[in-house]
């Protein structure tokens, strides 16, 4: 059994007061340096993603560069916020407005900035206002040709940093422009950069009823283009983010399995949203779940490989009873 | 043609701001006084639904009245807020905590006084919060109870308020205990009491595969229960809150009929949440729609009658064209 | 730790050929005796599920006492077959022409006579047929009227004998009238008789969007109205009758815990459809599956007595994860 | 106004019985010079689809060829039949047996050469059979490979036959390999051949919970890869296969936009399965429905255009009424 090395992450938001439409707050408000601490905290936690304006601005750089330090943090990504400023309310790079998109494309080129000096190469980019609501009342082509300028004109200016675009099938808006991972890669092949990839979010993708598996092998064959991990669960039709491993299980196993098969060495970041749930505990939880399953897939990878090539559902079910507790 | 009555409503805080998980505001704040104006402003709304603390508190109830009266609308219901405020964060009826069921029943209570001054007969109950988010974590069995026993008890306390309890299947909660039709009429039949009955509200059913028109004829045959209706429409996965017929338009015709014939005199109240449109517009359309569909069933009441009896998707299907979108 | 017997069966008929609408077989047709012999060799199956015509006519009825007896085979149920003979398309016990609901009653008569004399005490009614595909083409009250009478008749006829009415919410019709557990309950309390009751299909209930533990405890309380239980697995928005187990897994060792609170005494039978599958294996796995989980729910009851006592996910998750998948 | 030329065709094995897994026939059994007879009397159709093997064989090319030239219509697409028989039960191009995927080749170079002696320049092709059910036992590497290199090779070999790969997420197996338009996109490029593109089923993209028109936009910009469409309508969840218009009907109007807008030059084709209608009368109604849409967009064109350019729901809500019946 070879080793594999996993690293954990968390998104420092994930650490924030949690709110919904109806309510406003569920818990107290932490201050960000409360919530790094927090995270640090995490077992196996080395890593941290920072959201644009939330967590990290041009003003405090170097205070987080810091505390991040202090706490033997890498920063994973930067998220910029494109998604709860009233601003972006109709869309940030496909906007129809054209005010908006530069506002967009100026923001983020702060954000890259900021992540060259935190040594972060990865921006997280969820426009999640990207979409639209109601049918009849958007075009399409336009939206989609101007998505993949401003994200074309972003990785040309900056070729050292890796776009992770991160889809999502709805929500904010009832359909989101960067839906699911098919449509994405076209997206990303579009600029003809190969420094745009993609995030899989586990919960996006649950909620857009795909196969993470079948995903993964989708970028590998695009070009190597998944370029980093979210984990959650759901129950498949809400991004309910919750506890990774509390609905899904073989499911995770499998994704496992094939991130190994398909050479992905980026992080395993935790997004979860714990609504009425001690967060530090919420999200040790998903690591420890995926540790579990990880030791699973590590351990019988060879019995994996014969499985996915057996085509046998009777000897996948033995082989996963097996693994389960033996009562 | 028979005349039928029909009066249309809408719920104040759909003209309040609008935001989500994501974006704390996409909109301004008015005032009560600015809401009630707009809302008396769109054409055909002759009632009000106010909902408790945020629109109607014991100490602005004379105010509210004249407001009302001055505005010739009439206060169609009363929903108390047991899903706002953080302490229903885990259920307000059915809730473990048995100082917050108390407290739940007591601010319950107060509503029902004031309604009572507002000649108001209904109180729409919607405990959003009392639900579970994961499983294993939740007795079913006495929540139920717990539930049951407190609409129970208020429609002792109340016997001339009308306790609609409004159902849907998800959100704040991955699950809500008051989640269909026929689950909330085993409910009210519980509590063995002819005043608590069930809101429709149309997005919920979409979202809990529900055909309305079923419904209907469920709470008819269990004793005449559907007290109230709330209409907006929605992608069936999510409760978008939508101008109404957006999306469904054969559903809607559907159950204006079934409405008529299972002897529905209520009120036909908007109750959507339009993230980034003029709300007095938006809920607007949703009643122009509702004419619409509705002129449809009065004019051709006999035909629908025969094909509902004919069985015959051909039939249905060349008198649908006949009456929608017609060039 | 209590020792809760349980008796686990198989559906005859899901040893039969399979087909779609695609392809009319994958595999080959043995005969009911070959059925019969493959059911029995299934580690842990002691009762067996006849379909009616298909599996159990007047003429074979000695034929099939004798194999049962020598096989060790106790006869769970009878399911009239409502469902895959032409005449039924359009509905049994609900359909428009009375002809064809007399010949459903009629026929379901002679089962109950043959179920007497198989000293089978159950059986198991589900009216796929009954249901509409199309909106505006059924009169719903009418329809539901005539099911309830229909049921009616036949329970107080054969007041020996359990009928318990399997939901499903859709498939063959793509809406059924029996679709859920609450407004089956509700059909079954119409009929005012004690031996009307519900199936629990595991899929038809993730299909329908239900948890199934809250509808074990709904059926406790309209009357200890569950009578029979069918297991199988599915992605949850089609009823894919899998091995139970391989895509669902917490949701199972809730649900084995809740009938246990609840007093259930009956059968554990698998329903499934293994189109590319041995038959026999498949349903196998499916019962050691459901043992390995019984295992659990009976070694930690009194902490699971806790977990639904605490509404504490992260306590959940942490005792989820020490039974699931260790490695 | 502009005249838009429409050609509406329909699958000739919509007028063949109809059956599912439970009952084995629902009607009666034309024969295929029936069924075209009765196609040719459908109003509006003038161009028919012939399933390979049950309406189409090297030993009645000539047959058939003066058939449709007496019935006055034009061979619009073969489907090759890689889904109802059982030797392609797991696969057919990407099965993991060579002497499968070698069959399914060698059996599609027939249909192609049929195609040529008919003048026909589509080949439809729904790998059916090509996916999987359960996780963990499929190489979807080795099977995405196996069906790109599959349709690559016809591709080069048949360079007049445009191949028109049909997506479809799922049934019969849980989960397909051509799933959506945006990974059935990304695998035709990977055959590098302009000649390989898409069919739209409307059904399958509802299923597939896409937005029809953006699919349409994502094979316009994907180098023009719309060469195909089937109609009809579906309740979202599963492929019911129902008359077009009779669930959605803004999708259907939205569409037909988008069509012109992206150049699309091919065939309506109708794709229903009149499960207990009668198949003449229920395939006219839909061609019925889209030319109501469809005199919609034509007459309304450059209101449209400027609604879609708007972003204002409330706009497009009043166009949407004013087009409705007016009653």
């Amino acid at each position: 059994m070879k080793t594999v090395l996993r690293r954990y992450a968390a998104i420092l938001g994930n650490l924030r007061n949690t709110r919904d439409r109806f309510c406003g707050g569920y818990k107290e408000n932490p201050s960000t340096m409360e919530m790094l601490q927090r995270a640090a905290s995490i077992p196996h936690v080395t890593g941290i993603e920072l959201v644009g304006s939330w967590d990290i601005r041009p003003n405090n750089v170097k205070e987080m560069k810091m505390a991040l330090s202090d706490a033997g943090l890498t920063c994973v990504s930067i998220i910029p916020d494109l998604f709860a400023h009233k601003r972006f309310w109709k869309g940030s790079y496909s906007a129809s407005n054209s005010g908006v998109r530069q506002l967009a494309l100026d923001y983020t080129r702060k954000m890259c900035d900021i992540a060259g000096e935190l040594n972060c190469k990865t921006l997280n980019i969820w426009p999640g206002q990207d979409g639209y609501d109601y049918l009849l009342c958007s075009d399409y082509e336009r939206a989609r040709e101007w998505l993949c300028e401003s994200v074309g004109t972003l990785a040309i200016e900056f070729p050292e940093v890796q776009f992770a675009l991160e889809y999502k099938p709805k929500e904010p808006r009832t359909h989101s422009y960067l839906a699911r991972m098919a449509d994405t890669l076209l997206r990303a092949q579009d600029t003809g950069r190969p420094n745009v990839g993609v995030t899989i979010d586990t919960g996006h993708a649950f909620v857009a009823v795909e196969n993470v598996s079948e995903a993964i092998v989708l970028a590998k064959r695009a070009g190597n283009r998944l370029f980093h991990l979210h984990f959650n669960d759901n129950y498949t039709t809400t991004d309910d983010d919750m506890i990774a491993g509390m609905v899904h299980s073989v499911c995770y196993i499998e994704m496992l399995y094939w991130l190994d098969r398909c050479g992905y060495k980026g992080w395993f970041s935790m997004d979860q949203y714990p609504y009425r749930e001690n967060a530090v505990n919420a999200i040790g939880e998903s690591i420890l779940w995926l540790r579990q399953f990880d030791c699973v897939v590590q351990k019988h990878r060879q019995q994996i490989d014969q499985l996915v090539a057996a085509d046998d559902a009777v000897a996948t079910s033995r082989f996963l009873r097996s693994v389960l507790f033996q009562c």
